[in-house]
């Protein structure tokens, strides 16, 4: 018997999906070439391709903050900056992976409610200083989907991010470790909230979503694929095995697994949110689309959860601030456990 | 049934280990922390510290490059020198992965028979304009274990390339893509071959010999382990779910699966050797301590075998010369088709 | 005759001194030994460990920006970050030097009236996720004397921040690109100042106050000289003929040159600051102790100063308020008559 | 009276032409716009548009190393190669200032007689594993011109190398650290020497013959202007007062003293050559086309000329091998009396 799991720090405590432990495991038998000229690797390209109904090329990585690195080094010269929310995870969770990627490019953190870039401070950095050779180069828009805080940008939203970035001659980077979430809540097509938004390069997420290991860049300009694939190797993340990516990939897109997951955390989200809205000691903040979900927590609720084992971010962003994130794997039991225990303290 | 494999060209064109595979769909249930605070990656600290009898510091990573990417920016400063063999991976074979990770460090080549670096190349190196600001500084000696040929090290050719490092205030790093190769050949303990010897930072590769995506640094000198973790934090080398990393390294080590599998490996290079040395118009070339054997085939061979569909590097080095990797999962079989199709042709 | 001036917009649009022309003029003749062997940098070294009362290194450079980036450099891994005011010189108008030079660190900016650094930020920012290889390190703070906009730290502040820095393991950089400003309006020892305080580096700015193409590094903590040699030879930063970087920063420093000519700006500031209060449609913003000037004119007022050929910078901060700049070159005429041109259209 | 001069280790211990020295005096008047804006930096490029035959852009900078470091990194990406000579100095003598500013690209060394690079060996070199990711990509030739021994290319050698680049889609640098002497000692125009042959980009060395602390890139390639001037300014080579870099080349190169000065250092470069050919004991080495003799030395011919003075490199490239250089201040005194030496201890 297994007891209902007390992680909610983050999506990326849970395990894969069992669909995909059965793709490597199938994977390991054979030969296979290396480095990307596979099958299954070829696979994924095309699948990827059916996913956002156009030909993509991709490149197969082993961590988020590597596809988000490589994708901003692939999209802004050393002197350039990336325009970026200033809670987002290239912001602050990287440890500088974009600077060192780059070169030294420069951050330069936007503001905007729910971790969304706030349209009128975007249109005046996209031209800050353009051309001045004492300033850095705004070079890069880049957008979380979904956001830090659980919401989601819609097509329109993105759209118009997208435009402004376009009509100064930057380009636009998409970071979607939480990507499948964000499909899923919104109910649109993968190319409505990327490429047709004007998005030249996707960090495809994958592992907090039911992969091991393997996330994605999804390459929309098609132009960049040469420059990311040196870059690629020389970071270290161009994988012999390619395969073992590949056959996760491969899994968490087939039958479509990967919405199926993510409307699954969405779910596990939704099912906490709407029981903690009955509790009037519990305030929530913020629109949780996705699998995360902040709100305002009294001291003992969450004394009381730590006691019982109770894993979470609470007090980091701003003291009596607590987050609960979701994943394919939490069950409703588990969100019953803890609306539960919340209640027990709260009372 | 399956056929005879014939890609000889790596050994990461194999699969993984039946146990590897089981260990990482164990290790798919449940919840763990993320980012190195599991279990499983404690145990593999734990599991090296025995191997190699004493206390180490483990990273965990996703490639042999990254690996050594990671161990060389740790070992020198950016105005600093890397001596190493000139036929050496991280000189040829990594895309300059070294000058990215080390913000511009300078690889130097050094000559050697065998792939190995001649001490005399080396004594004359290692103070070669030592604190002369217009050359870069000798920082680090780096070797490769077994190396590119095949051929081993001894701990006594450690050892005197280690003090002349040491004597001269360079660090000793070692390329171990192939590791358990040397260790199964010596017949000479972890220890022995490497900090005992001097080393300071081993890359302690496991892909080609059974792991699917994990390979590790072995950290001799613990004063570097911060450095190394902001490193590869910051290189996107630090797995969210490093337990699946973990999971690969910890079963390799179990029960010895390590040095059985690199122990047929060699055994199936040997009997590929000794099959080909049978055939005067075959010439072996070098010594083939590991799982790598180098040869002269005359051309109607190296066409026959490409007609049946082998897979192997030919023409690369110099013309008439190829080179046959085995790896854990070569079977008697596959070398018994290999050497029945090479006397065929060069009959 | 010579027109007066009317570029008020930097204190680099003055020239050199004539006693600076001289000394380089008369550096010309025969030969000496290059890349800082000669007698000239020895003297140079001499004369600043007169100055600051203790043994110093010194590396000439060409730029305030190479002085500083250098600098930042040697006090923070790539992984680290650097505190700095928002409003900072390295912050905004430096291209990104510092994260080129420290292969990607990244600065932090903090808030503070007139430019400098307020305590309570710096308190927090210090330990931000110290040790988290989640996120960049802490490691230096760097303070502008004089401020951006003209204001100085007293010795007392730069020994609070100073002890921020030092309790919390972080560096002390001073970027003095005005420090003789800061000098003269104090009446403070340069030891007061920099190394008594804590600053372990200083980029002594002389280009803005009478040299021609030389500014220095003052190095407190020797230990990091060897570094910074390196880097700066890496750099492009060692000049071969450096007696004439020496020559300019010996006669800056000969009979207190450097703070007369100091002395001389900040007062033809303080004539001008003296003359504007007068005027009741010209309001006079924050602290100018060195030779920087702010202040609201009435749009009529900046339009006619452009019509008449001044030259200052305008609507770059905010909408109606104005910089003027004054330098050792600048003569009580020339201040007189652009209080004269201010007069006419406020009037 | 002066004493002759007996430093011949460099040109570099020379000090600088009159005529430079008295544009620099008179730079120093009045105010002028920083960062290039001024109309001397304008005159600079106005001059060498003329002496190069059509319309240029021209970045000033501190030192030749500056040059080539940034010339460089606008040649190639961070994962391609430098095909250079064994023997240059971008490869030996700037502490790796190339990789600093190219973020980590490799220099690939090449052979060829008196420091020139071998057409075969560069035939073979630039497609070199061209457009495999697991090496770095040839991006491109970097010739020195006149070359570390004093001898020249002749336009035709350019081109031929140019031709090699220029198919393999390759771009042509010029380290011309001593590009007047080559000039000089070639009797071509500047246009035959570079742009007509293929060069994208030129270090136009000033320094070493007769200016302070200015040397230039000549660019050919116009569309390489604005990202040469972001790098210039992010590595700290823009300097504010421009205008005295922009006197002393304009000096440079006004009634061209910068041939004569370069015709003069080579004639006594000559002159001590014809001197030394009349010794059986002295073996001259090499061609002397500019103002560099390498030959070979008796023991006691060297240390003679220690003991009484003189300052040479000797037993640096091998044992027995000596290095004279002459500049534009050396005098026919000066040789004469270097070569009354020699004569006093070889006989």
């Amino acid at each position: 018997m297994t007891l209902p799991a007390r992680i909610f720090s983050s999506d990326n405590t849970a395990g894969a999906s069992p669909e995909i432990v059965e793709a490597v495991s199938r994977a390991a038998a054979g030969q296979a070439q290396p480095y990307g000229a596979d099958d299954l690797t070829a696979g994924v390209r095309h699948r990827l391709g059916e996913v956002f109904e156009r030909e993509v090329d991709v490149l197969l990585v082993s961590s988020g903050t590597a596809a988000n690195a490589l994708s901003l080094a692939a999209l802004t010269p050393p002197w350039g900056s990336v325009l970026c929310h200033r809670d987002s995870h290239i912001n602050n969770d990287e440890c500088g992976a974009p600077e060192f990627y780059t070169a030294g490019a420069k951050l330069v953190p936007l503001g905007g409610e729910d971790a969304k870039i706030d349209p009128g401070e975007l249109r005046a950095a996209v031209r800050h200083k353009a051309g001045d050779v004492h300033s850095v180069e705004p070079s890069v828009v880049s957008l979380t989907q979904a956001t830090e805080t659980g919401a989601v940008y819609t097509p329109d939203e993105i759209g118009t991010l997208g435009s402004l970035a376009e009509e100064a001659g930057l380009r636009l980077h998409m970071d979607g470790a939480r990507f499948a979430g964000a499909v899923a809540a919104l109910g649109r097509t993968p190319a409505e909230l990327t490429w047709r938004a004007g998005v030249d390069l996707l960090s495809f997420g994958a592992t907090k979503n039911g992969t091991m290991t393997a996330d994605a860049i999804v390459v929309f300009d098609r132009s960049l694929t040469p420059e990311l694939s040196f870059r690629a190797k020389r970071a270290g993340q161009l994988a012999a095995k390619t395969r073992f990516h590949a056959a996760q990939v491969d899994a968490y897109l087939t039958d479509g697994l990967w919405l199926r997951n993510a409307a699954h955390a969405n779910g596990m989200a939704a099912r906490l949110q709407d029981g903690l809205k009955a509790l009037p000691e519990v305030g929530l903040l913020g629109v949780a689309d996705a699998n995360i979900v902040f709100c305002r927590l009294p001291r003992q609720v969450t004394e009381g959860l730590l006691g019982e084992g109770y894993v979470f971010y609470h007090d980091r962003w701003e003291p009596g601030v607590a987050r609960f994130v979701t994943s394919f794997a939490t069950t409703e039991a588990d969100v019953d456990g803890l609306l539960a225990a919340v209640r027990r303290y709260a009372g």
